[in-house]
């Protein structure tokens, strides 16, 4: 009657579904093949584009150089275990959990009576893969307990590139928003899809990690292609290096030989950016594109025409003033402003309803506004010589710091991908005894 | 350089960008048939829906019996005007910027120098229209103030329908998650343009009403069609009257001629609905059906095989209990079981992260949990014989309330379409000077 029963390893996520076709079957116990087989039975509404998988295994994790996904949740977690064995087994949980949602298979496979628990609560059921990614990260706290001992015996093995954040100027962070031992980025092209892989991770990290934070975010790739806008209605990211070019992620994205273990990782900052939205839009839209060092419409740098144009940092206007304003964002975090410093950037807009405010000046207005802003996120090579260059830069001149906030941070170590049959973070791990 | 101070009307959203060839604008200030036109010029990624239009008006509001977008922003306002004339002026605005946004459009015509906010934010440039609708509601406080006071003169137009929601059983109600005295529903396929037509729609009620709360929320449609599922990991709507039987929405949905100035309009109800997934995710199969009463994989009526079978209400197992439970979900919300009561429920799941918990019992834990469940929304001709009716069985009955805790609420009238020219809810004000 119920197809819940089913043992056969390997299901693809249509198999959950009791009217599943023999057709659907036999492809689905093919694995990985078989999505693809399986898919092609199903009526897609909304493009092929939902059908398609991002390989989890490889050289790389996922969700990095990955064509940026509409729909990502962001996930810390604090470690609660106290054996380094049962993170390993988390880490082993999770990798093999990601693998098969990355298919569009259930988290575990399906092998549920009725007088138990189902190994994946069903709600991506009938859903598909979506492009899904999960990129795990490691953050200080797996090296050094908040007591500052060396809490799973791997103080020796944490990177030195993986340094706590200092304090920038002008941050405002709620701790309730900040840090975590473990990390886990979610993205895919359906917001169901990625609540689904996030929720059944959580389940797997039941007794050995606890959910800190979550953020969600959402970015619309333009009808006609090209540079997204943020809520800022700019176009967010022209300056960002090409993920097609690989010698360029090599420089600036993937860890090289200087990173033992996390060699072929990466290091990921993400910042909660609150943005006084209502305050931005009673701004005039000249001063707006001072702000940002960029034209509104076009994306094009100031004094030039397209939005490809380089930034000519030299420019002056007939009165001598620079054409691009010297506290302007654009000119701020060009490389050539950071001694080259870049990073790739992979933000999401965020929208979290409203949040009661209090003027504590005149006129003392007291209300709800939007809770809406960036959640910043951003892969390096190097946090020293990148996000943490740049920001110590942006965080005291950036006008833009006008109309945006800092509320929330993390800083993690995503380990290279694994390959099939082993773990993520295996590099870690290795030689050590369980 | 910019287009940006270009006067012409009925600019469609694509000639805000300063790249728009000649074809394009030539399309544009045809306005509305202008859409098509321009969209024809894009390159869709993701299929051919997105650039969808559902028409703002019409004898009906959009956004009731339309199909479902996969995403849904709700907010409600508190009306801080003291004129009536206000309150007009501000539906007036709000008509409007729906319709010019529906159709892919910028909120208003961008007429904006650079000395000046401009008249659109901007963060759907490029984006298509995606389905988008705008549902507007009228909450108890347009007609009588929280002080009882007949506030803008319309107390003696309440529709007796409106009634304020009683207590139910079990409701945990947060102040800053109820009511509103005007309500917005903005569904889309797209989150960004969801957002950007609030945004805007909340900036032109600048002076005149204050957001209160806002809700999103998501659905996703399966790949072959058919029921989405919740977070429950179960088909949500099997039982839904169908939105093509007119006759039926003409019974069970919109207001008829006992409503004067609502007729051709509807009551929509709102619940905040939290359920306690890491609870459910760790309950037997057999139980969650038992409380569904409904077979998890397929959703068809336990007993029974597939999804469309009628619930078999009096079938009894070999030990003469009821194959559905009395208990049960199904069962206890069955119009059956309600003297016919139906509704049309329009829900969306929603995910705000996680919140701090306390368990006041042993083990006494504490820490994070989701923040996630259900944002139910249902469509009535009239809420005392529709939802509060049903929803006092279900509050005293329902083992589903094991899961879940409605803490958030709403009823608003939402008014019949407006024809072109017109404004929404123009029927409410007929016969009053201003």
């Amino acid at each position: 009657m119920s197809t819940h029963d089913d043992s056969a390893p390997g299901l693809s996520r249509r198999r959950f579904l009791g009217a599943a076709s023999s057709l659907a079957v036999a492809a689905g116990v093919i694995g990985t093949g078989g999505v693809a087989a399986a898919e092609s039975l199903a009526k897609p509404k909304a493009g092929q584009a939902l059908s398609a998988v991002e390989p989890f295994y490889g050289l790389h994790q996922g969700g990095i150089v990955t064509p940026q996904q509409t729909h990502s949740l962001f996930a810390a977690f604090d470690l609660e275990a106290t054996a380094r064995a049962d993170v390993i087994a988390l880490l082993k949980r999770w990798t093999i959990a990601a693998n098969r949602m990355s298919h569009g298979e259930t988290a575990q496979p399906l092998t549920v009576p009725k007088d138990a628990a189902p190994l994946d609560g069903g709600s991506a059921e009938g859903l598909r893969p979506s492009r899904l990614t999960v990129t795990f990260g490691f953050g200080p706290g797996l090296f050094v307990g908040s007591d500052g001992k060396d809490r799973y015996g791997l103080a020796s093995r944490r990177p030195e590139a993986l340094v706590d954040l200092p304090k920038f100027n002008g941050d405002q962070l709620v701790a309730e928003k900040c840090g975590g031992d473990l990390s886990i980025q979610v993205c895919a092209d359906d917001p169901q899809v990625a609540f689904h892989a996030l929720r059944e991770l959580l389940a797997l990290a039941d007794g050995v990690a606890l959910i800190k934070w979550m953020q969600s975010g959402f970015t619309s790739p333009p009808a006609g292609g090209g540079t997204t806008r943020n809520l800022m209605g700019f176009k967010d990211g022209t300056n960002n290096p090409s993920t097609r070019d690989g010698k360029m992620m090599d420089q600036v994205v993937w860890v090289g030989d200087e990173g033992g273990w996390m060699k072929a990782g990466s290091y990921v900052v993400v910042r909660r950016i609150r943005i006084a939205l209502e305050h931005w839009d009673k701004t005039e839209l000249g001063f707006q594109e001072e702000v940002v060092g960029r034209d509104k419409a076009s994306g094009a740098p100031l004094g030039k025409t397209h939005e490809s144009d380089p930034l000519d940092l030299e420019a002056q206007d007939k009165d001598g003033n620079s054409v691009i304003p010297d506290n302007a964002h654009a000119r701020l975090s060009a490389a050539s402003e950071n001694d080259g410093a870049q990073i790739l950037r992979r933000a999401y807009s965020y929208n979290d309803g409203v949040g009661f405010y209090a003027e504590r000046w005149p006129p003392w207005r007291q209300g709800m506004m939007l809770d809406a802003g960036l959640f910043f996120v951003a892969y390096q090579r190097d946090p020293r010589s990148g996000f943490i260059k740049i920001n110590k830069k942006l965080a005291t001149q950036d006008i833009m710091n006008q109309f945006t906030t800092h509320v929330g941070s993390g800083i993690f170590a995503c380990p290279p991908g694994a390959s099939e049959g082993s773990f993520i973070g295996a590099g870690l791990f290795e030689g050590l005894e369980s």
